[in-house]
């Protein structure tokens, strides 16, 4: 596959079944270090044991979507700048996405939604050696040509949003165009990814009802902060800030 | 070995001959996630591949020195706040080479010594999952019973410093019930070890001589902050932080 970059993606491993790309990756940086190069790319036609979120499992369909992941040396970010890495990540799949003619957002922390559903998740797992980053896996799968998926699932994908089939290898061509282009921004200008961010989040400035261990809240979303934390205000005007995981969104009907 | 601790190396993996016990570890986790408890010490007689600060290599004579990887999954502790695992695991190293009568320092960023000479080294691994520690592997290198080293390096051993041969096994139950402590020190009250690192921080508040890129540079330690970061002061009365790697000590002649 001829890749419109100067070096992400330029080096890929296709693997028809493969665990998980990320375990794939992860164990290649632990055993050949030497071997692995920023933006170097692991794809699989499929993933028996995919990786999700809070440890649950991603489920795709063998072949209709793509999923691979990408490994990264940023050696520019400083280990408590990496939510920016994610920041830049979101904003690259939503530019990726909105390149097929439709329009996407990010759910905060890690999911890339169109039209109140589910058309990408991302999973990033990161070294850290003695205050440096050594290296990062963003695992990244989305919903390319799939068009049934479990019922319990709120998704959907570039084939149900335009009724077409989607050849895989593009969305990772205009992936790796579109994440080149804004991880050397994230080099010189990492403020920049900030708003970027904000624009493209989910609810922001709109009340959402969340879920909070058993109680239900009203919260108005304010933005996320360099750490990650959502920052939300309730109804007295208090400002809170949140860990994924402290809080589940309840959907709109 | 009987464990004096509740937790900490209860769970002890002992090999004869490996290429780090850091790469073991970390092997271990992302095959066997289910069989790696917190606390959890890989051990070996003798390290191949011992891996340092920097890429370097850690090299150690076969069977006379304690060379271990901890294990821990502290979930408590949020990623931005890693360095503070780096303290508390600094300050128990101290605790235990002081348990045989002799009184060491702490040489930022992640060594300890004894009257100007090395007698420890520490490599800590973190695993960082969508802004969650998934786990720590620290590698530590105790000098025990080894008394010549290469002539470039300024080290000692516990033999050396005491005259006696020391069992190995003693040291790390030492070390873990040392650690046990601050472990759960850490989790109760982080702040504590801001003080006691500093307490124990070589060179405090002393003019000390160092290399920046080719230059020298003459700069009163001030203390360490919370990143991790070294932070000294100038004739000037100029304040610097640095990173590790950033500015290398001159020795003392």
């Amino acid at each position: 596959m001829e890749m419109p970059t100067l070096f992400i993606g330029q080096k890929l491993i296709y693997l028809k079944k493969t665990e998980s790309t990320n375990s794939f990756a992860i164990q290649l940086i632990e055993n050949n270090p030497e071997k692995v190069m920023d933006g170097m790319i692991i794809s699989a036609e499929q993933q028996t044991a995919g990786k999700g979120q809070f440890n649950r499992k991603w489920i795709s369909n063998p072949g209709e979507n793509l999923t691979f992941s990408l490994i990264l040396k940023p050696s520019f970010l400083r280990p408590e700048k990496l939510f920016y890495l994610n920041k830049c990540i979101c904003v690259s799949i939503t530019e990726t996405i909105n390149a097929f003619a439709m329009n996407s957002c990010i759910k905060w922390p890690n999911d890339i939604y169109v039209s109140d559903k589910k058309i990408c998740g991302i999973l990033i797992e990161n070294k850290i050696k003695n205050q440096q980053i050594e290296f990062c896996v963003a695992g990244i799968g989305i919903n390319v040509n799939q068009t049934v998926f479990p019922e319990d699932i709120t998704a959907t994908s570039l084939k149900i949003e335009t009724g077409k089939n989607i050849p895989k290898d593009s969305v990772l061509q205009v992936f790796c165009s579109k994440f080149e282009k804004n991880y050397l921004k994230l080099k010189q200008d990492i403020k920049h990814f900030d708003n970027v961010y904000l624009q493209k989040l989910k609810g922001v400035n709109k009340w959402q009802q969340f879920r909070v261990k058993n109680l239900t809240a009203s919260l108005l979303i304010k933005g996320v902060d360099e750490l990650g934390h959502l920052i939300t205000q309730d109804q007295n005007g208090n400002i809170q800030k949140w860990l994924s995981g402290e809080l589940q969104w309840i959907n709109e009907p």
